[in-house]
């Protein structure tokens, strides 16, 4: 047993410990340690009593003692097996989980948060559920967080997604970290075209056991998209605003997590959201006309290969170009630079990328500015990358760009083909007209 | 001569070219070819005729003969040479020049534009400059599109600088290129604290022959701040709307170019602007109390260096881990990542980092949702990147990390001093409370 003073010993205190609490006004509390989260200080710690009540205690104002280990998780890990659940409805859908802090609960071996719920846990977050679906299929094909999904994950859940609806699915949702949701929304948009219903990645922030959770919302509005969605196109279902007032639904290869923590950390780039939902009434409303509609047959174009050898490289004043020469040597087929302003890298650059280009490597230019797009004709250096052969990923976030390029690596084997397909508009990743609401509004006193 | 019909030969006539142009009505026209701009459709050519009008030809309804080449280049490339301009006013003024939009003007020689501009077009550009000013000092340092500039450039800036406020300076204004403007106001603002007035980068986003410029308000708004600004700091001057509303100026280690053509592009990032400038009345408005303010002395503290042994890493999903093995073996010594969510990449990727952090690479966390912190103490990965020895860049942006470190790199040898000082707030690099206005609000219908 550990006997802790205040300050010096308050470290060492670990998540799931039980501790007895001695502040300095005499009182005496006993509880165990809770995870650490994003909005933690690193002068408290947060104690969750017998009764149930947390409570935060100043380092500076007690002393701590550990008694012992937390034995009981307060997580059971239920695997997620395939279910099928009939329903009183009519709706056909599939729920795909991959993951992420909408599938998780703490687990209090690390104090820190993983992948875990149950299927029903799951369907009692949705009341009515059952009286919507003529069935629900659930499956758990990964458990990851998600900064560990791979561009081969996003082949599994490609042929799953399309699978679905060629088994006659109306939508398929996805549960999945936040991390790389825009990717995987992107990959998958490429990937399944020409589907009969709306595929929906959902995630949440904050994970489901905390006050502030997005899960519950969040999963209720991706139903509510399954069930009245016009469009057969790849979205994600995120929180519009920090508080519950509506969902919004973005086109997958448009979207981004613009924001570590906040719960409307998802944000549409160089375009507006597809529709939202307020939740309260569960009215669905179409922001966005310009979208892609059901498919009428499923006959699903399923072209799930992607390459890994694309890389994403971001311009920076000191970037040495060789980078591109030691890409270009262990096999990168394609190299998608985040440039700076227009699209640009400095001039001394390109003659390095002429190299590469003329060996066959396909180098596009997007834009670390996000908003916008790039165009190479405006300045000296940009015409000089593209004479020397750059594509424009024109207004494509640069992460979209490197998914459109890996996916077509994958799928195309002429250069050329690949090529014609980068600059061609092939899910509406690529925009005519920038309105000027695209751009979001800064406080400015 | 080339006669050249429409569609096909349209694309063979360059910026610069005379020609005569019949419409398919029968008209004729005779001008000189203007340059693409970022708003240049591909269909349409902009003709500049001899009354001095511009007008656009859509290549479907016309065919196009080349006369000849525009003998005269209208830009005269005027060398910015050191001179000192006495004004009746009581403002110490210097005006370094370091290239870019601002600086620019259309050249024929290619179609695009170039910088150059002289000193008296630049004095004309500011009505009662020399009421304001007791004297300016003007000297062009580089001439340089910014997507050029590197670490070493920041170096010769920052001597500069120091310089002039060693000599009695009381505000330094740079003419800079926008592209990579916020990296170099980063770099300025770590390299030369304990200033006695304000460094202000100011830019343009469209040169200043054309209608749209704004150089002029931008320079304007520049001269405004060095008189009115209470602040110390190292800022960045440009349009806060699309209108000629009002300036921003905006901390140098907190903004970022967020929009590719846009002249409100540049934004605060986990921050509110300094102030803000009203063109109309020259009135100057502190928005953000929280500011270093002008030292009263004349002690700057010049460290100038920055290594170019850092490098600057964006994690996506198929990042290949073997790519930090090869910074290391290459001699990088810093490796600042932009990582996934709250601070994140591949799980794979942590044996890697600990063994070149262990080999003495500081390697730092940063995330690319640009908004928000990073935080590692939340999830199972980022648990185990603190523990292979991560730091965090907190709640600065990935390339003011990236700055940050290759200056301390540049100019502190002990490795331990080098990760204190990385995660220390030193010039409002990092911040306490993200308050609500801070996130900006999208078009959500």
């Amino acid at each position: 047993m550990r006997s802790l003073h205040s300050r010096c010993g308050f470290n060492d205190v670990e998540e799931g410990d039980i501790v007895r609490v001695r502040l300095k006004s005499g009182e005496v509390l006993e509880g165990i340690v809770m995870p650490v989260t994003e909005f933690s200080s690193e002068d408290i710690i947060i104690i969750k009593l017998s009764n149930g009540y947390n409570v935060g205690v100043s380092k500076n104002n007690a002393e701590i003692e550990v008694l012992g280990k937390s034995k009981t998780s307060v997580v059971k890990e239920y695997p997620m097996e395939r279910t099928k659940i009939e329903g009183k409805g009519s709706l056909k859908l599939a729920f795909i989980s991959a993951g992420g802090t909408i599938m998780s609960k703490v687990e209090y071996e690390t104090g820190a948060v993983r992948p875990a719920i149950n299927v029903s846990e799951l369907i009692d977050m949705v009341p009515n559920l059952l009286d919507i679906v003529s069935y629900i299929e659930v499956e758990e094909v990964f458990r990851l967080l998600s900064e560990n999904m791979t561009p081969k994950h996003w082949e599994e859940i490609a042929k799953i997604v399309a699978m679905k609806f060629m088994d006659g699915t109306d939508s398929v949702i996805i549960a999945h970290g936040t991390d790389t949701m825009s990717y995987t929304a992107a990959a998958l948009a490429f990937a399944v075209q020409n589907i009969p219903g709306p595929v929906i990645l959902v995630g949440s922030q904050r994970s489901s056991d905390r006050p502030s959770t997005d899960a519950v919302m969040n999963l209720r509005g991706s139903i509510t998209v399954a069930a009245k969605a016009p469009f057969g196109e790849v979205t994600v279902c995120m929180h519009g605003h920090t508080s519950d007032t509506y969902i919004l639904i973005h086109r997958g290869v448009r979207v981004r997590k613009m924001h570590s923590s906040r719960r409307d950390a998802f944000q549409s780039i160089n375009d507006i959201p597809l529709a939202k939902v307020i939740p309260t009434t569960g009215e669905f409303i179409l922001l966005n006309k310009d979208y892609i509609p059901k498919s009428k047959d499923r006959n699903v174009k399923l072209r799930p290969r992607f390459s890994d050898r694309v890389f994403l490289l971001k311009a920076f004043p000191g970037v040495d170009c060789s980078i591109i020469e030691y890409l270009a040597s262990v096999g990168y087929r394609g190299i998608v630079i985040e440039g700076t302003g227009l699209g640009h890298i400095k001039e001394d650059c390109v003659p390095v990328i002429k190299n590469v280009v003329d060996e066959g490597v396909i180098v596009v230019m997007s834009t670390q500015t996000l908003f916008g797009r790039v165009n190479m004709k405006v300045y000296t250096t940009g015409r000089k990358l593209l004479k020397a052969g750059v594509l424009s990923a024109d207004d494509m976030l640069p992460e979209v760009a490197y998914v459109k390029l890996s996916w077509l690596l994958g799928n195309v084997n002429d250069v050329d083909e690949v090529k014609k397909l980068f600059v061609s508009n092939l899910v509406k990743e690529l925009g005519n007209i920038h309105h000027e609401n695209y751009f979001p509004r800064w406080y400015h006193g």
